[in-house]
């Protein structure tokens, strides 16, 4: 059988290649460049094609496809969401992507996301913290300590210079896995025994909850002036964090309002409550945080672009350090026409 | 690093397994299990989430996802669609699949799918007209002899019992592919000079070309009573292969009508023009051929329940047989709350 051509074969990045990869560089320099990466992609927001993802919902879950293209590069992830599979030791939410060449339509790269998923969401929160939180924010309220936590807390450190992270979660254990951790990562931990005492202090409240519906995870008295709400777990329809009252009183920030109308906290307001696209800010054409009294509210379900940032960013990674297999996923005739003729080759 | 668990190692199929699988079982016995689950599929049509494929456009080709579920399991292919490739030694159309588990989300196979692909599009066609052609049809015309071409007479003979099948394509060397390769097969082969030529004493007229706009390959005067017309070249807006007048003669008969009517032949029609769907003719709750001398049309362009049927037979068939390889693509932490904690222990 004739080898496939180089084309043919798809670099493919393991869980266990991702692993390496991220360790190699660092968590904290890889939040980095995964921010870099989603801010520059976020000023370019208007190059991009902006599809809404393509859900197939069921009694247990959901699977999606999130597709988007910038002209040069097209990118999609695979992932599903099964809140119930943590009880049977499954991972709620699981993902791969594939990022693939406009010009040609050949993959260029598969990669196994759930891991990059929930470094790119971090370092997507730290992105728009960076932009809306009070000048010199030291203090992070942690209120859930999951999948996502110890990422949200290293990226707060690298992206915005958080030094305190004080943890909390309805589970003591969970808050003790996420303190263990992260012991040794530079981060004063401090973990608390409910919410109120984890958000005293906190110039930055960050939600990351899951498996819950219509919970409400910060009341209204529970907020003061000047904070920034980093709200990441309130991301499908029926699933929000915090009391409507709170919402009202916050410069609400958005990836995408058509998505994040259906699944972001702005699910609880009016269908045109206003709201700011984070490009926007990202690039001066509206306005942040304007008054130190003032709450921002991001408001973050997670967006196609985001994962087409951390695609390309793998992308370019692997080529300069490699670590990914190749598959053997695309035919490749030496005749295009000649499909068959292949196919009766091998046999020969 | 501890393994990776079962669920977590999904199962490919290279392009290289696919060749090995479909020759140990026998290209027309692989056909005929295509056309089996097909059309038990197609019976069940309203069991199935049907939503249209989600196009990503360029001015030089298409890059497509095509995702579909039938409550216990969901898959997507993702396919390009680039007319250029060809002249840069590239595939036109290149695809792979995926399966998943509706109940956890995960998946369960991940498969080349051009070859799959060439597959199922001759055994959905074997199927249509093992509906609505002529009794005892033996004699095919076969126009267009490319990639495509060789399944489809396999197919014809395997499904529908063709015996003869009559070649042409606008560039000889294509015919002398084509009539090589199926050398052998038990298929009388007559190369023609033209189309006109190859209907000659055709039952059923299979109509296979590529990267024409708006071609006339059939025009109406070339097709007589009685015949079986199987178009599958007209495939995408801007693409057909008929004269519209042959359309308004015959019974047209498609897959998914929001597609096809956008997609396919019937784009030359009017947006109410009456087809039936394929399905209900299988079911028998719509009437196939009545009559003789009615020309009966199967406008094909494809869709996403076909690449479904094709992905659970491959997924039955590598449990039986084995030839997959197993991709680390999925994160498993022992405990699902613990993804950073896999991560870090994979550094120790």
């Amino acid at each position: 059988m004739t080898p496939p051509s180089h084309r043919a074969l798809v670099p493919f990045v393991s869980v266990e290649a991702m692993m390496r990869l991220v360790l190699s560089i660092g968590v904290e320099e890889m939040l980095r460049r995964l921010a870099t990466a989603i801010e520059e992609d976020f000023r370019r927001w208007p190059a991009f094609d902006k599809t809404p993802r393509v859900a197939s919902h069921s009694d247990v879950g959901v699977i999606e496809l999130m597709p988007t293209s910038d002209g040069a590069l097209y990118g999609f992830k695979y992932v599903n969401g099964h809140p119930k599979n943590m009880k049977e030791g499954l991972q709620t939410v699981t993902a791969f992507g594939l990022l693939a060449e406009v010009s040609t339509g050949y993959p260029v790269l598969l990669s196994e996301m759930t891991i990059l998923t929930a470094l790119r969401t971090a370092a997507t929160s730290a992105v728009a913290a960076r932009a809306l939180a009070p000048k010199g924010a030291r203090v992070m309220a942690l209120i859930g300590n999951g999948a996502q936590a110890e990422f949200q807390a290293l990226a707060f450190k690298a992206i915005c210079g958080i030094a305190e992270v004080r943890l909390y979660d309805i589970d003591p254990a969970a808050t003790a896995k996420c303190a263990r951790n992260l012991a040794g990562a530079g981060l004063t931990l401090t973990p608390c025994r409910s919410a109120e005492e984890a958000i005293l202090g906190a110039q930055i409240i960050t939600t990351v909850t899951a498996d819950k519906q219509y919970a409400t995870i910060l009341t209204d008295n529970m907020v003061g002036a000047g904070v920034h709400i980093n709200a990441v777990g309130g991301d499908c329809p029926g699933k929000t964090e915090l009391h409507r009252d709170i919402l009202t009183r916050a410069s609400i920030f958005v990836e995408y309002p058509p998505q994040t109308r259906i699944e972001g906290e702005i699910q609880q307001l009016a269908p045109d409550h206003p709201v700011t696209e984070l490009w926007q800010v990202l690039t001066g054409a509206a306005r942040g945080r304007s008054d130190p009294r003032q709450i921002t509210l991001f408001d973050s379900v997670g967006f196609a672009i985001e994962d087409f940032s951390a695609l390309r960013t793998i992308h370019a990674l692997i080529a300069e350090r490699g670590g990914a297999q190749r598959l053997d996923m695309i035919a490749d005739p030496d005749d295009p026409r000649d499909l068959y003729g292949m196919l009766l080759r091998a046999g020969a």
